[in-house]
């Protein structure tokens, strides 16, 4: 087993030296010549002259008669003036004027006289009711400069000034290389090592939202003479090529040795998390990439090399990215050794902003579906404390991030239900849950970082969930709201093979718990204490996971012999359940926003006939009050 | 020739009254499936759940070895703890791990011993570098909910979560039929008389980018039997129907007969400027529009009418808009008979936000190419003061505007020249140029409006040009660029054939004049003083335009015989030119903005080789100082 060591360059460091390279080396686009009909969203390559005017010709700008100005002078209430059949001509809107008139009168204004003759009260001066020629664009004026992105109105500008064919920028064409022995095309039943090849469909989709073509090659294994004919074979088709995963220093790991002999490697290895391990060469004037396998880690190296490129390459000097200014929901801590690239979620709660942070894991794709925004945590920094005002780069529009609920707490598969049942009903509110327990909502109520929470907390003295802890933590600043019963229980394998029957029994199997300060955890503990059992006695007391699916899953996987969790989850994964009691999963709302629309809405839901039937349908759940 | 008198049906009114109706005849998409790795873009028709977990097995999150973490445990760097080879097994990252272990070491942690064995200096405990099944996404969670437009990210989880497949909303196929006797396919050289059809391909952009396919049917005559029988197989086709023109009221008009004789009209006719003759109907759920043949018309009826339909059709229910304050540079008159659109300019003066109208005139493309944002005048409102707080609906995103510099002023094809250089040389700033002639540049700079303005005023007693009108109008707030020196002339048509020679010709000649306030237009009146000649004796002298190009455009459609101007516009158009007089054309900058990026790029470019030649090439310059 190897292992060598990578580069930490700086992120600036290893962008300005890589974006030189490429320019000094002539990373020029080709052009081709199209239809402006067809033109709509590319990229001009040169200023845009129009050949004629529009309109082209003197235009009736209505429909009535031309006239000569000069005659109808002197018309009034009074003294109608009289116009006669060889005094003017019937006229459309877009219709030339013959050149003996100067003046159009508008139908509305004249009085038919006879057949062939009009009475009208008033005169009109020379170019009336006239679309003189050039009153849109003179010929020779410049339409558009050089390099301006075409929107459907700059196209009907170049068709109005008679250019039918413009030459545009072509698309770069990038190609895209899979690698990996375990890598598979995408399926529905992977076995076990066997890893899903889902990087190359979201690198394709970022590289078109910014105007690249691709070609995602098949996938190749990890033998060094398969790398480098796929990347030559590429690099003579395409503009560009990305080659995703093998980029780190493992013993498989072949991405670097493979551009260094067809061309540069600059850099291998640079000072950002997560992305670290990626490969900036080049062969002659083609940048080739080595992403790191990780979805996260590859997107963020995607965001700051692959993407500048497409931006060089047309010419886009204008940063187009939005930011805004939010309050830090929760403490960051951050190593010296990397610059970082923060997922948060942000939710507007009252007059604040409120950024927070998603899971950081490299692997955590979803922590990018999730995301509303990018914290960037310089390499200098070691953290940010919670409420710092920080700034967040936006991946979605502000209006839909201030249309989000902020729901906290305990986890509960019938959230995401209720957000699916507003989006369905053509409610504009989107719920963003944090899955921090019930104690979690409690703390970021008080911390006024939510409009709810979501929580089930039994006091242990009175046998009654929820109301004793409002009373505790809050001064009637919030509001319960009876949610939903439903029962908690032990999930273990089909069948029961271990026979499990107790809390007593836990103590003989492999456990999965659920995280401190959640209602699932609390109960647990009272029922150990309850039943004399300490914390040690519980193998896999320190396994923790955040929702009751990811208990299940674990059960299912035979991470672990039982978990305590939901029988939604348990009926889910076709787990056996022993239940342990009903409990009350209510919801508190911070009473500032009792009357906010989001909140009706989300409260709508919860008495709905809809919702009541899909509860049914996850089963092992009742209406509450 | 008949005259019927439309409808005046409120914005509001129009708009509920027709979405209702259409929502109530069941304007539903259809729905198909497609691989999830083409669905960038496509938005999702249910809920996705996921079908397997993410990962779905345990896999080594490192590269190193996988062993039982009872086995690491009391390893210290005084006490390491030594693996021999039945104790662990080689992973590599994403690897399944076995069974039997539950941890893995890093490589770079290991301490060989001999051939078959490593030292440890600290322990793992449970399942520490193993990404445990359902980390990122487990089984049966949903991964977004129904009307979910998809993300690059969102693919990647849809496949990581074992979708290959997924339902989205069908693109609805709009169908558009340009009508009109006097309209022909887009072409360089139309006749008198002959529209180019640009509206159908400005509409197809803006139906492509809120998610609509398109198909653009021939070119249908003004014939009543054409007209139906193209909107049947049109109707037959598409999920939509737009027919471009004739949706007014004149004798040719004939889409609102047509739409009844298919189906129902609910409108003809609204209360919006510029778009009052568009048609709102129906044939069951198929919406048909008529959309007047007015570009400008027009669009303001698409984004009205149509393209809410395609969110209504999409189920997208939050507004994507963005909106901004301005302050209003320019008084508005509105019409208490309508409600308007009108297009204006953006640019950051300063501190403020300043909006300026662009052309209120329907058939003024340009005037959406120009356009940075729209200002909506409430029917209710007679006008806007200037100086007023307006909210401005943003058509192009704010860093673009905010890097505008805005040239007010006297115009010359040289502004555009050097907007054009700044692109091609990848300066990130955007000239805005507002041709109000060279005191109307005063005016501005004085209101504090523009960045900068255009000059060449003659003081008439000295015979200098610019300086004693900056000493009469400004305080030292201002500075005098020198730009460039060029020939102002009498354009006639190409060889004289009125043998135009002096001042004193004009008055037998017709003029084309330009606006009150331009430079030109004060050279003229000096000269005519000087001359002798009242105004009163020049025929066109009320004909006023805004450009050089848009006064030789006239001369060469002999709309007049003579106008004044400057050579390179006389040589663009090959009219011939009696040269006057030899002018100063100087930029005067607000001295807060004579440090700006901005500024200083432009006069950067104004010294530059390439602007220089393309000086040349233009003609009848010379640089200044």
């Amino acid at each position: 087993m190897k292992y060598n060591y990578l580069n930490n360059k700086s992120v600036d460091e290893a962008q300005r030296e890589y974006f030189d390279y490429i320019t000094e080396n002539g990373f020029y686009y080709a052009k081709e010549i199209i239809p402006v009909n067809e033109a709509f969203g590319r990229t001009i390559a040169n200023a845009a002259y129009a050949k004629i005017s529009s309109p082209h010709y003197n235009a009736s700008a209505m429909d009535g008669i031309c006239v000569v100005a000069n005659d109808t002078y002197g018309a009034s209430e009074e003294n109608p003036v009289c116009l006669t059949k060889e005094m003017y001509e019937i006229v459309d809107t877009g219709d030339a004027i013959p050149s003996k008139y100067d003046a159009v009168i508008m139908v509305e204004d004249l009085i038919k006289k006879d057949n062939d003759s009009f009475k009208i009260h008033s005169a009109v001066h020379p170019w009336q009711n006239i679309r003189q020629v050039g009153e849109d664009i003179c010929e020779g004026d410049m339409i558009a400069p050089a390099y301006t992105t075409l929107t459907p109105a700059l196209c009907g500008a170049l068709l109005a000034g008679g250019i039918t064919q413009i030459e545009v920028i072509k698309k770069p064409l990038i190609g895209i290389i899979p690698t990996g022995d375990e890598i598979i095309q995408p399926c529905s039943s992977p076995k076990a090592g066997e890893i899903i090849e889902f990087n190359s469909t979201v690198f394709s989709g970022m590289i078109m939202e910014k105007g690249g073509a691709v070609k995602v090659y098949n996938i190749v294994a990890d033998k060094k003479e398969l790398l480098k004919k796929a990347l030559i074979t590429a690099l003579e088709e395409c503009d560009m090529v990305l080659i995703s995963a093998g980029s780190s220093a493992g013993r498989d790991d072949y991405t670097c040795e493979i551009i260094s002999s067809v061309g540069t490697v600059l850099t291998h290895g640079i000072a950002i998390k997560p992305g670290k391990p990626a490969v900036l060469g080049a062969s002659k004037n083609k940048p080739i990439i080595g992403l790191p396998g990780y979805p996260v880690s590859a997107i963020v190296v995607m965001n700051q090399f692959v993407l500048p490129l497409l931006d060089l390459y047309y010419h886009r000097t204008i940063d187009y990215q939005t930011y805004s200014k939010a309050v830090l929901g929760k403490k960051i801590v951050s190593s010296l050794k990397y610059a970082e690239y923060v997922r948060v979620t942000l939710g507007k709660i009252g007059d604040r902003l409120i950024a927070t942070p998603l899971s950081r894991g490299a692997g955590i794709i979803t922590s990018f579906t999730k995301a509303d925004g990018i914290l960037f945590i310089d390499q200098n920094c070691e953290g940010i404390e919670e409420g710092a005002e920080v700034k967040i780069r936006l991946l979605r529009n502000i209006n839909e991030i201030e249309q989000s609920l902020i729901v906290t707490g305990s986890h509960d598969p019938l959230i995401d239900e209720i957000n699916n049942i507003m989006k369905s009903n053509d409610v504009p509110v989107i719920i963003k849950s944090n899955h921090v327990g019930s104690m979690g909502a409690i703390t970021s109520l008080k911390s006024r970082l939510s409009h709810m929470g979501a929580i089930h907390l039994l006091d242990t003295q009175s046998g009654k969930y929820n109301t004793s802890y409002i009373e505790k933590y809050f001064n009637n600043d919030v509001t319960l709201v009876k949610g939903v019963k439903r029962i908690q229980g032990i999930m273990v394998k089909k069948g029961n093979p271990l026979n499990i029957k107790t809390i007593e029994d836990l103590k003989k199997v492999r456990f999965v718990n659920r995280q401190r300060g959640s209602g699932t955890r609390i109960l647990l503990d009272f029922l150990l204490d309850k039943n004399g059992i300490s914390r040690g006695e519980i193998n896999g007391y320190t396994n923790e996971k955040f929702t009751h699916t990811a208990v299940a899953a674990l059960v299912k996987a035979d991470n672990a012999d039982a978990g305590l969790g939901i029988y939604s989850a348990a009926k889910m994964y076709d787990l056996d359940f022993i239940p342990i009691c009903n409990e009350e999963y209510d919801f508190i709302i911070d009473n500032r926003f009792i009357n906010d629309c989001k909140v009706k809405a989300f409260i709508s839901v919860l008495k709905s006939e809809t919702f009541k039937n899909r509860l049914d349908e996850l089963g092992g759940y009742k209406i509450g009050e």
